[in-house]
């Protein structure tokens, strides 16, 4: 294991951490929130000088593994939102430190749930920082460390392993012909793609801080909102706005790549996006008809069933409504949403539309096999066969998936809650949604749960966001021998 | 597709159906209940009037496949409930239809769930029926079939893929080398630990009725009582006879067979043995501890919980206790247990332990390949390498049995009961256990439900008992195509 490397990374995304809190700094100096500019400034410091000095210091050997990408990984995301909770509980905004990392897990997976009752209560410099993590956390800050950093040289090794580990889903390799010009092509779409709804919902009057906010959270597909009610109390022009730029950042940003690039056949063959485009549709017009009962028009019922169904689907997790009032078949759709998640490619979380469609392939080949024991069948995707291999890996992530959940879900239990709020807890964190059903659904918090819970629900959402192997991997001790 | 050959077979089962209709006709005759006399009589005779034919004329070709083999099980359970379930509606034991072939077969998949609120009401009779279909679809009808019939010599090919596709594991192959033989063997371990427990119970004062019944549903790890409390208002000997008994016939029948042949060595090595061994063990200590406040003594709450632990697992689903009262961490236990279910080889359902192991090897190995990409790792049980291709045949179970649970759950939604009791409901009855929580709890019953969901929920059995292939193949158009 090359430690010194693995430490030469971490230190580097401290330091860019630090960098990243400026904006809530300045936030803080100017709003004259004393308490605040005192926390972020300690931690700022803390940072730099922790990691400037590991910085420097080049490790003499540049080799990396799987191995080491995957603990780079891991251990990357628990040191930034380690460090991420410290400016929350200096300053006394959160000032339980469990709750705090909870909190900043929850903001750096894109998770959006939250231990906090009375948002608004925060210093507006803590809720940028809460809902900037999100869009730190979005596309990675692993990935957008390496488009900046000069580290290594076009596509070497380790790049790819720390890609690998880190992008959501099995595509991204398609994009990949020169590293930094790509991650810099995906950045300029995040951006962009922000930029507009932040614009879209300013000329729909809706304060500059709140847009800014609002569209960090559908950025990142998080969740965090700046209100006690979430979106609820937002015009429906706000909330339509939302609704279509959650749509967005569940896509695979290959597909703007393509579309770019005008290779529209393409966009067109492409399996997960039909699926997706279908399954949205199946969604929200089951859950409009289920709920008709509860809204004054149709269009009402419809902008709020849109609005839940792509929030679970986009694992943003955003709320109009509290939905854990619906009838039983649209609280069980949303609950199955969860288990779908968004495209792969994209900033949200959850198991990927792609890998539900290899399993449902599988699953029909398992029956194919059992009438003809002796035919060999392939599998398909985008028209052309998939590999072994990967079919393999993506049974095997719906076991690791599934064993997670059924863990997570038996260890919160210990706090007593109904196993409704147990289980959607555990999937809900585990798909990096946010809100689930019952103690957990839209107007509740995981305050109620003890800090032990609180921690194994923040691995969970660890495990769920860097699609579960770089987090699992550290308990082996396989890993930390020489 | 070989028709005539699956009509044969069918028509043999249906056959031996109306034979075992007569201790039941006896009893009613016995017991002057003339309308059940009358059902049963007709059902018979109407068995016998449409099998017989089809026995007597023998098919031209013998040839059998794989997936003849499919459909010949997947159809002759479907078939015998249908015919099973007459009897209770032309008596008038049970005049709804759709209710008594959703009783038949939970019946003969040994799942116990009923929509019966006072089965007391029942005439002895059909109280004998539905407690006999239990230990019929125990062993299962085919293989009991196939142990009777000449219709073909030795190992022959027919025999094994009906066999593969009945038996209740991955293991039975270890017992076949002479077909014939071991299921004689099987059916003598059978039939005389079924005599011991009725007698044991007889020797504890249970009316001799009550201790048949009550073996009847143990042995085939199906669960009906003929009481509404099912087991509460027996004497703690006859709950700690039971409890003994349903984990008896939640092992491996070949273990049974091993110790007969004093191979103590291989009992040993046994690796699903020791971790059903230890799960029960785990199990039961949670649960008696943490249900110590639901209890006068200690002995009565491990009473209690080591019934309600082992009826679960062993996907009995007798009750001595209201479960679904019990603290949350002790029913998160139990619908644990449903997802896990009894060894493989034995007259229980679920997942069976063998292939959670596998499953957590093949989990294990999955993050073990994440590290180190390049080496091979191969799987090993009972000390002996796993093939891969059974691996394999783990994971895509998995896979269809979580589908088959998500599909199951979603259907059932429609009629607006709570998630926790759609979704137990689903899980209960694809493992085949019987009670769920909830609106399925311990005291309550199916009866709920719409028609819609009942033959849902029917399939959903048959699914499971026939380990998913023989039901999911019957919805392929490719096996109805020449």
């Amino acid at each position: 294991m090359n430690y010194r490397m693995i430490i030469n990374i971490i230190a580097k995304i401290l330091s860019v951490e630090a960098l990243f809190m400026l904006p809530a700094l300045l936030i803080a100096y100017a709003k004259g929130e004393s308490a605040s500019f005192m926390a972020f400034a300690i931690v700022m410091g803390i940072l730099l000088v922790i990691s400037l000095p590991f910085v420097l210091i080049k490790p003499k050997r540049k080799q990396f593994f799987a191995r080491e990408g995957l603990v780079a990984v891991g251990l990357s995301w628990i040191t930034v939102s380690l460090f991420g909770a410290l400016p929350f509980t200096i300053s006394g905004a959160i000032p339980n430190y469990v709750n705090a990392f909870f909190e900043t897990v929850s903001g750096f997976t894109t998770t959006g749930a939250t231990i906090l009752g009375d948002v608004e209560a925060l210093p507006m410099s803590a809720l940028y920082w809460r809902s900037f993590t999100h869009w730190l956390g979005g596309m990675g800050v692993l990935v957008f460390m390496m488009a900046l950093s000069p580290l290594t040289g076009k596509d070497s090794g380790e790049n790819m392993h720390l890609l690998r580990a880190e992008s959501p889903g099995i595509k991204i390799s398609k994009l990949v012909p020169r590293m930094k010009r790509s991650a810099g092509i995906l950045y300029a779409i995040y951006i962009f793609l922000t930029v507009l709804q932040a614009s879209l919902l300013v000329i729909g009057k809706v304060p500059l801080f709140d847009a800014v906010t609002i569209s960090f959270g559908t950025a990142g597909t998080g969740g965090f909102a700046i209100k006690n009610d979430s979106l609820a109390s937002y015009s429906a022009y706000t909330q339509w706005v939302t609704t279509v730029f959650m749509f967005l950042f569940s896509l695979n940003f290959n597909i703007y790549f393509l579309l770019l690039l005008r290779r529209f056949k393409k966009v067109f063959r492409d399996d997960e996006l039909r699926s997706f485009f279908i399954i949205v549709l199946l969604a929200v017009v089951m859950v409009t008809v289920n709920t008709r009962g509860y809204f004054q028009s149709f269009g009402e019922g419809l902008r709020h069933s849109a609005f839940q169904v792509i929030s679970i689907i986009s694992t943003s997790g955003f709320c109009t409504v509290d939905f854990d009032l619906w009838p039983q078949i649209s609280r069980t759709v949303l609950v199955m949403l969860m288990f779908i998640g968004a495209c792969a490619g994209s900033t949200g979380g959850g198991p990927k539309v792609v890998r539900i469609l290899v399993l449902f392939r599988n699953a029909k080949r398992a029956i194919y096999k059992a009438i003809n024991p002796q035919r060999v069948k392939l599998i398909y995707l985008d028209g052309e066969i998939l590999e072994e291999d990967t079919a393999t890996a993506v049974s095997n992530y719906f076991l690791l998936y599934f064993l997670t959940l059924a863990f997570a879900t038996l260890l919160v239990t210990v706090d007593g809650f109904s196993m409704e709020t147990n289980f959607t807890a555990a999937l809900s964190c585990l798909s990096n949604v946010g809100p689930g059903m019952d103690g957990v659904g839209a107007t509740m918090n995981y305050s109620g749960f003890s800090a032990f819970s609180k921690i194994i629900l923040s691995v969970t959402m660890l495990i769920g966001r860097l699609e579960i192997y770089p987090i699992l991997v550290l308990a082996f001790p396989q890993i930390w021998k020489k």
